[in-house]
């Protein structure tokens, strides 16, 4: 296996030069592609050591290239991982990796035919909070999961192009999946397009668990108070993940529902401590960089990774589906 | 029109207590009924001019006796309100006044034929914080009303016998109803039985109005942090009501989409004053009894009061319905 | 020992009542002592097992009094406690429990002489939370402690005969001493009289103890927030007491400032995990009373209370007296 | 007067290249100059068209240069500040500008008889969170201000060369002293060296000023929770400046005492609303350069903000004449 693992950055516009900055951090930024002159010349300055070009396939011709990094408009994406794929290059791309389950399918069948990563950018996988909560899942600490509800709501720029079910709930959504680990068998969205006709920008969304968990997502543009949280409740603790606190984002509460002994059949709340473990700083950008660099060198399984995007597109579509009154 | 309404409280278990309390205060008490000896008796010495009996007839058959003020279970509240106006009595009844759409209907016929007041306890609609809303939304001030949403999490004694939709969500519905003054087209609640087999304690439930402006609720037993909250969102301005704080329970936020100008569709948000007018300390409890007596001496709109409480169960049938998967 | 210990409660004004409702619960309420006929008759039917008298000499000739309860002006406390004291009477004197430390000091002395309690009404001594905070910093979790500081701020009514220091900070200063079991070898106080002529109504006090830690309290009737805390900073981690929390009214942050190992000589802070441990719900003054019984019965250390009592006097002394520009 | 006022960066080190990044966008730097050579040819790299030396000698030599920015070591704020008054130069010197009180008066002296700027780098001071304090206490909306008190607790990085006096202290004076407009007759300080011996690194601050009004400041850098709080007590109003707020850093409470009618004497709180008024975004160092340009070319009161300077340096040095146990 090869110690450097060399990269294009395709897509200089929003969230690109954070990709750039954190692949030539790691010594492995090799190309930076972008139709825009301005640009290029750009970040040409930033990064000496990179080649630029307008010309995506001067890209992939480069037997140098390992993987490709793609931030470039959403409905690209589908088109330009396929093409990179089928070129033979490892993919990290931003998220949605495609705007329809059955494109989505294509390129995880293209990627482990050619045993080639396929890693959609869901940056709070990489995030340690969520580590936090998956690791408090997993062990078994909340007791049985229940319920897992996201709100993310007045959330700066508001696309006119994307919904707030794409472009925020994709968040919650890769969150929610990785912590129960399941495909929901009832995914039904609710919302309306206040702002642009057809875009909305107040969306519900309700799932349901083959194992009987449910979920919610609460995401909105309209909103007085910016939110970006996460609530695990477990029959024995509840946890949540606040990334609005500065210090303390993660809080776990050993607080539960408890049949009251005197009166038969009725519940009360148990009230016991509250704890907020230490999370590392660490940036979730950078972690998420290096996952990718792992997954191309043989580390971790990229099947999964790429079957995990996946089953975040499958479930977008399906609430895509019933927002939009259409049967998923 | 006589100057003092002798009024009834039948029921002096959780809540009846309270609205003793209140109508003793406001000179009106005449009647304690229970079916509890001990109840009776201890009640008893706390109202000596107040008479007590364990027969509902006894009290439905004392001429004095101007209004009923039921607060027994609620599976009793529709047959002993239906008792009471046939005897020609007002009705005060906690909510909800009936289990069924049907039954709310018959009750409200009756009133409307017998000229008598047939109030709900909507506590929540005597809340100030809750004209406040009403008068920010009517006046104009938030903008086009897009959405209301409420949030009413984690509250104390959790019921074997009725789900967190009826127990929790009547509150929210009460408030929602009455600050849109419209009856949802849609309204389809989703929510799972953790606890008790049968009884939703987490439920999420949607309305669509036929102005276009949609609703929310988020109704749980098991949260990790005590929430009752009311958030409207206008076009122009949003407002929340928190009954957590201590004071400065409305807030309003000058803060509304806005489209930005150098950017073609977009829209961003504008963000200004925050402001917590005063709101008067008065007991909501309080206000809702001076209603009621006031219904009873002709002022006010008793008819407008009874079929808001219909509304109020016919929504709640309808989101049941949609809840166990019944088609409403 | 004899089992019951039989207590007048003397003073029926603002905090009397409370009192009288604990030892009536205790079921060692023996008298009811006040000057204004209404309220002894009020209370006289309210507890009906107990006599009345508005002469405090009736109550100390009773031989089966034990113990005496003084919830009087703040000017008699020393005079009635002394004659109960002389009277061979068990004493629970709402702080302070005078206003000069030589008043106290004989207090103390006659108490011991005569091997009588003299326990002062420190309400928060008996709180849970301060008792955590005592574990916390006994134990040695906090590490050395360096430093205590209390907010007292935006509390209710104004007294005009009592200043911010004697009226708020006998509240924190007796914590405060609890917790570190020293008596400062510097006290010194500082504030203003904005309303009434004379009287401080914001104070702010620094104290110096002989181990060289030290405490400050902000004392405010004048404040836009209402605070009730007490912080605690050790060397390894700090504490908070939040009386306005509703749960979760202790935390424990496990952070401290760590030497840099790069920089020589420099310091960082380090931020650890944080802790809110589940505080039992008991009320304060429960707890209070209960002690006083447990002290009349000879349990626990009464000498020890009586000179604790002692220390707070006498710090609140020499801050009056650096208030108001008198050498201590 | 000339268009542009050309200004040399003096020190590179932490603040230095933020005040750098400024002048350059103001297109008004000139000249780096720093001791270390890496720090000099990194940034040269940034600001091509700015010269770089490591002499400051030959930064005072030049004609073209109109301003002088120190952002050096504070003991060199002194000796450099004088240096470059005496060739000619207007100064902008990080906070403070000097540690005694005789050479900030001799540098002001210098820059009236030179007519020259003397600018001290009070952010804070620019910060329009400060401006609308300060137009709230000027426009009476207030009442008289009765008390102004600071919380910074628990900042970064802690120094081992500056107490947390100088280092924390002089934001919050510098702010104090700009609210009331005048310098306090009383200053005395309080406080220990828990971590580096003869740097405090908590102390409290008490101030009185000719008016009657005071003031009060609890620095500190062992806290468990971060705090950069500056709050005004009114007679009829109160304001609180929030740094830690991420929008709505000033909130304006209608909370005063009132002499309560019915009881001779006695004061309650009245609370009424709210407020929290729009505060612009602009970043405070921007507006800071921006003032130092602005007086360079003759508008504003350069004099008045020379004099605010000593004032600052002069009341420091009388806190920490307190806290060292040397009269002031």
């Amino acid at each position: 296996m090869e110690a450097v693992s060399r990269v294009a950055v395709v897509g200089l516009g929003y969230w690109g030069p954070n990709l750039a900055r954190n692949f030539d951090e790691l010594g492995e930024l090799a190309w930076l592609c972008d139709l825009d002159d301005g640009l290029r010349s750009r970040f040409a300055e930033r990064y000496p050591h990179a080649r630029t070009t307008a010309d995506f396939a001067e890209v992939l011709a480069d037997d140098d290239v390992d993987g490709v990094v793609l931030s470039t408009p959403v409905p690209t994406h589908y088109p330009l991982a396929k093409q990179a794929l089928q070129a033979g290059k490892h993919v990290l791309v931003e998220k949605p990796p495609a705007m329809h389950a059955a494109e989505a399918e294509e390129l995880v069948a293209i990627a482990e035919e050619r045993e080639l990563v396929l890693m959609p950018g869901h940056l709070l996988l990489y995030h340690p909070a969520v580590h936090k909560l998956k690791e408090l899942v997993d062990s078994g600490e909340l007791g049985e999961v229940l319920c897992v509800y996201g709100n993310r709501q007045n959330l700066g720029k508001i696309r006119k192009d994307e919904n707030a079910l794409w472009s925020l709930g994709v968040h919650d959504l890769s969150v929610i999946l990785y912590l129960l680990d399941e495909e929901p068998t009832e995914a039904i969205a609710h919302g309306r397009d206040f702002l642009t006709q057809g875009v909305e920008d107040v969306v519900f969304c309700y799932l349901r668990f083959p194992s009987g968990k449910i979920a919610h997502m609460h995401l909105s543009w309209l909103d007085p108070n910016k939110m970006r949280k996460i609530t695990v409740v477990g029959r024995d603790k509840m946890a949540v993940f606040d990334d609005m606190e500065l210090e303390h984002k993660v809080t776990i509460y050993d607080k539960a529902p408890e049949s009251a002994p005197t009166s038969y059949g009725e519940w009360r709340t148990r009230t016991g401590d509250r704890f907020s473990p230490k999370i590392p700083n660490d940036e979730p950008l950078k972690l998420e960089c290096q996952a990718f660099v792992a997954l191309m060198r043989g580390e971790g399984d990229a099947r999964a990774t790429a079957r995990d995007g996946l089953a975040v597109v499958r479930t977008l579509e399906q609430l895509q589906g019933s927002l939009a009154g259409v049967p998923a």
